[in-house]
């Protein structure tokens, strides 16, 4: 099958995902569950495979970590199935109900996108997770995910899949791409795809967005950083750098860049680099820092890079405004936080500085779906329209204006006779 | 000076205009109502240039009509402003509110897109509304109008920008572009633009989306259609294709395509055919159509074609399943109608039906941000994402999420002794 017709097909299919009554979504989900526990061998054989194969090509052990898809992990991606079924139906909800004149009303209700394409890293948890997220929200999915874990997401997306249909979701929801030819193919589908969301670097999901006209939500990097304001509690400041450099430094929620007032400079920079440094995170400072502590010399590049990394930038600045400035120049809108006693400025803070996380004295490693009580995630978006930050189901939906009348024409309300409109607020759902 | 630097200063001032209290927008609007006021001549001086012109180019008569902006014209824009003035300020609105811990607490707040770039037609009245949606909303916003438009347009968005900055905006809220080559450097500038809303044919959409990697909400053409259900009420269905088709043909919201359901049609056809041609509608039909009545042939092109004219496309379908088959493969996601007393199929007409605007027993010709009570719209949108159907403030918001907390660590969060979350709804809003 080309992969025009895997569109074709889950366009088809969209169009009744999107009508399915929640029991039945939740019927489907707990038919996959109980599939993945029926075909745990073979998953796990399948994921054998990707390993010996990964091993071979000497790919680090990071890689390996993410790629190995044990019991352990079919239990928590099973478990993850389970908390996705409790959540309510994000479908068919009333967001507004407007009177327009006697017997015409207007409701904005939530429907599905239709088809989301997602391309995704070597994990194939994500396989799971994604693919969940898309049919509890009435959505067509095509997945792509890397490479290296070919065979588990083969016989995850086959187990996945005919679980659905048994369950009664309509032939090709679901499809998988398996090489970057797919992918290519898939970027010109605009016609049948709506949404592409890509999972990885600055750099690839820049490539996507150059090569297609379907909306990208972007799942990109995180430059995150953390403003200690000259009214910052010290060791709070001391603590919340910490956390947020060294809790986890691989991801794109961990800390980068941190900013101190110049009144706080003196008195905080010292402290700041023991606790570091006790970490190994080695300190690029800016001119004023090296003045005050002994660090290396950060210069322009620090600003822009994401370190993922034990490495923290550390930059002096001369107000509240030099902050924003700094974060609304270098940052990349995903997660910056402020430490301060004084709440007018925290308020400031999130006023002015153009991020989808503003966060008030705690640490931009919250940033993440599941901390959100998002239940799963497809991603962190640095979009500034649709979604924002962590994106679960809510993400996945978009509205559809329903209007009911009783042969009202629009001939009525024109002209110099025009009945008024009434443009009453209703208290109703739609239905 | 260049796009680049009008962008760059625009993007510098909407970090402002996200942070301006609602008293403060207001009062801005307010002035520019006093200045449209005050330089009446003046803006009508600049169109008489303009209409002059058009007329030496032998420009249509609906669009010399659509460029005229006179006193009357004057009057309508201040009165619009006079309603925005009005409305609640959409900036800072708490959309949920979850504790995750013991002081630990995520806001979900409504925020400013940042800058939006707008590409409409000829009509001036068009750049009054636009920028002041784009200031109610907090946004900075850069300007392209239609190029016959040229003298009102300029001297338009000095007065609105000159009154604002009076008013206490930040420089660089508002700018005009003037020729096709500001476009394609705008088109360039996704570092500072964070959305382009282009008005115009698909083709002018496809054009921009095709070159450009800023999000683009689509404002493009209506191929909308009227169901005629078995159960319809057939004077209803008359009367509504008469009123879809012919209240306004020029519009992206007039009914090009009837579907009949085929036990419907015997009986409605004569009727709908007299109907249609006392206003003069030149009516194409499908084979079975011209079985019954003595219409001219229709053929494949027509199901994909908006006449925005007194020309309507019939269509006899076996089911409503046929209907919908039809409506999700020729339409265009604008706004599709259904007449039928059977409310069940009405119901299921508006999850099947892949649209924006699902319609019940009304005319397609409702679907309209004045008419839905938006106030004013920046445009109409078959985008899937972001926002659907006529778009007003709202759509020119996104959220940001707020984190409050004392100090909260990731930290304590993880591992064996992780402390759970409690994630409990709260019913407060944010600051």
């Amino acid at each position: 099958m080309t992969i025009h017709d895997l569109a074709v097909g889950c366009k088809k299919a969209s169009i009744f995902m999107a009508a399915l009554p929640a029991d039945q979504k939740n019927r489907a989900l707990a038919e996959i569950v109980k599939a993945l526990k029926n075909n745990q061998n073979k998953i796990i054989a399948a994921n054998t495979k990707d390993l010996e194969k990964a091993e071979e090509q000497n790919l680090d052990s990071s890689l390996l970590k993410r790629l190995k898809f044990d019991n352990e992990k079919i239990k928590d991606a099973c478990e993850g199935l389970g908390s996705l079924i409790l959540l309510d139906d994000p479908v068919g909800i009333t967001i507004s109900a407007l009177e327009l004149d006697t017997g015409l009303e207007l409701y904005k209700v939530s429907r599905p996108i239709g088809v989301i394409g997602v391309i995704f890293e070597s994990r194939p948890d994500a396989l799971v997770q994604i693919a969940s997220l898309c049919l509890k929200s009435g959505n067509g999915v095509l997945l792509k995910g890397g490479s290296e874990a070919a065979n588990t997401n083969q016989i995850l997306a086959r187990i996945i899949y005919d679980a659905g249909v048994k369950a009664g979701l309509a032939q090709g929801w679901l499809g998988l791409l398996e090489t970057r030819e797919d992918v290519a193919d898939m970027l010109s589908l605009d016609k049948y795809i709506d949404l592409i969301i890509p999972r990885g670097s600055n750099a690839f999901v820049k490539h996507i967005m150059d090569n297609t006209v379907i909306p990208v939500l972007g799942h990109a990097d995180g430059i995150c950083h953390l403003y200690i304001d000259k009214d910052a509690d010290p060791d709070m400041a001391v603590d919340l750098a910490v956390d947020g450099k060294c809790q986890y430094v691989a991801v794109c929620n961990a800390t980068e860049t941190i900013l101190i007032h110049e009144k706080s400079a003196r008195e905080l920079l010292p402290e700041l680099k023991r606790a570091l440094e006790a970490h190994n995170v080695e300190i690029r400072g800016c001119d004023k820092t090296c003045n005050i502590i002994d660090v290396k010399p950060a210069d322009e590049q620090d600003w822009k890079t994401e370190y993922l990394d034990y490495i923290v930038s550390l930059r002096i600045v001369s107000s509240l405004n030099g902050a924003l400035d700094h974060i609304n120049t270098y940052g990349s809108g995903h997660t910056d936080v402020i430490v301060t006693r004084n709440k007018k400025r925290a308020l400031k803070f999130m006023d002015m500085a153009d991020t989808a996380d503003a966060f008030w004295n705690c640490s931009s490693r919250f940033s993440d779906g599941f901390r959100f009580g998002l239940g799963a995630e497809v991603g962190i978006s640095t979009n500034k329209i649709h979604a924002r930050g962590p994106v679960g189901l809510e993400g996945l939906m978009i509205y559809q204006w329903r209007m009911t009348g009783n042969g009202h024409k629009v001939a009525d309300y024109a002209g110099i006779n025009a009945r008024p409109f009434t443009h009453k607020v209703l208290k109703k759902t739609f239905g």
